[in-house]
């Protein structure tokens, strides 16, 4: 009987699996970088409500959410920062309830040149579709859809409730997700499809952002020995930045998840901008930094460390000892989390129900990954007792050029998903 | 008699001084920026226009001086590049004419926060003017007016014709000047009053800037390891810059003009700017040098060493080894110059003018100087022929903030101006 369902179940998904390449493709072109989420948060409110899904959608309000436990600091206004949540109501109330989540914002595409092909331009080739965001995450974001259209193909519809959320922000704060949890959304289980290789991530880092404001002492640069030059300044703080990131990484201060890892944290020198005139001493610069923190570290330790190292490395320069740096958080401030040590009989379930789906469609045994990345799934899992189960189609070049997903990955993961789905919530007739 | 006449020179400039400053307030005040002359050449023409000078304004056209020697590559549009020219056409013709030039182009302000008051609302304070271009050269640009004013106000006139050229681009490439020789202004002498504390300049550098971009294999962060950092990969490039600075100063390179100068040729890494996203691997870098060269030293030479340096260190970088930085020049090519080297009667006997003239005003000795900057001289010198007096008033901090020249170093040079004009052109009645 189970058995039957599944097949059927599997075989809804290859019917529409053709369209849900086409949404896919459609849902990529959507250019959603940090500002830019409207017309995709547009598209997908549209096919929610299409399936008729109640449609809750609303600006994320500072106010509400930044006092917070897991809150980032932001520095740009956030008018345009818009959630969308389809919520599938169920009449049987069955089974256990679940929160479909994935994140609509992407990340720059860099210079357009490096590309193949247009960035916003998908495109499907030796089995890959192609365009920024295809793979993180917009394929999870079709898969948790087409996943309950499968499941609605074959007559079903989940027997607990589901919460079917597309967010903003993911890349930059979590401050979509945390947003929907200080909207109320609460549910047994999340599950978020973001793009690790069809493994199940039991452990993810947490992240710091943080900028590095220098000054210098601009002079014509006839006379470069009396100024101080305040881009150059910069290098020797990295330098130091990079021995802190070497010791963060030390086998001692491992958690178990990462003790196999020589260096899961990793420093980001991402942006950097300095001096107005080529002739002239620099006056400032500012660079923009990303550093990874293990589950357990505490963000405000990790903090006051990052803090000390720039200011000591700063007090070695003459000029910025008498005007020390100013160091600005501007984005994430994410903790770690580790499901793995969710040993509540809840998140055993759901990762043994996810186990068993993706057994069922690839005939092979969940890997377990401890994930060198932070995903919203620190949100369920840290802040509200929600095991956040991280499952999603394999991609490469994710934030770099030609950023490509696996269609057949994506369909395995879609089947797998709505099989979690089918046993986590059970079923009930539509 | 000559006496007499210097003594009514100097004190009509006395006369005029609070006007010269109120003028140089105002001109001050428009802040020309490259790109932004527009109104402080208005001002200029229309103080030229009032005084009966002939005026020539026309806007520099690549296609007229992309040829000649000199010129220095722009990678900006030069719609806005206006110059400005009166023209005192003498009845007699009795002495040597005379080019008096000035740039009328400032360097950007940098943050408006380092500055104790806004940099484009000069103020007078301690005997000082403050105000971005104030020094640099908008009080030569006044000085060199308010001497042939000063003439006037005695009655006479330039016995000879005199040029007076407000120029745009001093500051990035030189072609202003470039486009007053392609037009064909000539003069038997040229002087500059560039902010150099009432020395004259006997030499000055050559100047070249170029852009190197860079390339960097983006990945998300959280891979960093399979990623090739686009910023970072910058500083051993400038390492490796710094290392030819210094091979360049050794003694043994030095004219005998810069003998005594351990570092006269300054290398500065005057902008920078890369990547998109923190948490991405940044997939470009560009940064901006001004780097330095003595008189007589090629500019082709000096620029083979400069790719040579830049993309040898290249090549022990894994990723750009592969993918070789790019040069870019988009601004000086400037050679070096020595008026000390011109041994023409003409150009002894304009010096010896020039030292008479800041003799009887000063009481003192003109001192020589050779500088670390280049200036517009250098057209002159070397492509007309001409030689190039730069002499003028006292500033601090140019290029920097709180830029200021010192208002009684105004006074003395601009009576020294207007008694060299007496002597160098010689007067007739106007």
């Amino acid at each position: 009987m189970q058995d039957d369902l599944n097949t059927r179940i599997c075989a809804a998904v290859d019917a529409a699996f053709d369209h849900q390449l086409t949404f896919l493709s459609d849902l990529t072109a959507h250019p959603s970088t940090r500002g830019n989420e409207q017309s995709a948060q547009d598209f997908m409110a549209d096919e929610l409500e299409k399936r008729g899904y109640a449609l809750d959608r609303w600006q994320i309000d500072i106010a509400e959410i930044q006092h917070l436990p897991g809150f980032s600091p932001v520095l740009d206004p956030y008018e345009d920062a818009v959630n969308v949540v389809g919520t599938h109501r169920s009449t049987t109330q069955q089974g256990r309830s679940l929160i479909l989540n994935g994140h609509i914002d992407v990340v720059p595409a860099g210079p357009l040149g490096m590309w193949d092909s247009p960035p916003f331009e998908p495109r499907i080739e030796g089995g890959w579709l192609y365009g920024r965001g295809g793979g993180d995450m917009k394929a999870g974001l079709a898969s948790n859809l087409f996943a309950l259209d499968a499941l609605a193909a074959c007559g079903f519809a989940p027997g607990a409730d589901v919460y079917f959320q597309s967010v903003v922000e993911e890349e930059c704060t979590g401050n979509g997700a945390l947003a929907c949890l200080a909207r109320g959304y609460r549910a047994d289980a999340a599950l978020i499809p973001e793009p690790f290789s069809e493994h199940l991530a039991i452990a993810q880092l947490g992240v710091i952002w943080f900028q590095v404001h220098l000054k210098g002492l601009p002079t014509h640069v006839a006379y470069a020995s009396q100024g101080a030059n305040a881009i150059e300044a910069a290098f020797p703080l990295i330098r130091a930045l990079h021995e802190m990131e070497h010791r963060w990484n030390a086998a001692e201060n491992r958690p178990d998840d990462y003790a196999h890892m020589d260096h899961a944290l990793n420093l980001n020198i991402g942006k950097i901008e300095g001096g107005d005139w080529t002739s002239s001493v620099p006056a400032w610069s500012v660079f923009d930094v990303r550093m990874a923190i293990f589950p357990g570290q505490s963000i405000d330790a990790a903090k006051a460390e990052i803090e000390k190292v720039i200011l000591d490395a700063a007090r070695e320069n003459a000029f910025l000892s008498n005007s020390l740096p100013e160091i600005v958080y501007h984005g994430f401030h994410a903790e770690g989390y580790a499901l793995s040590q969710d040993s509540s009989a809840n998140a055993l379930s759901a990762i043994n129900a996810l186990e068993t789906a993706h057994h069922d469609v690839t005939g092979e045994a969940l890997v377990r990954e401890a994930i060198t990345a932070t995903t919203d799934a620190r949100f369920f899992g840290l802040y509200a007792n929600t095991p956040a189960l991280v499952y999603g189609p394999r991609a490469e070049a994710i934030h770099g050029f030609n950023e490509r997903v696996e269609i057949e990955s994506i369909r395995r993961v879609t089947k797998a998903t709505a099989l979690f789905i089918a046993d986590w919530c059970g079923t009930e007739e539509r």
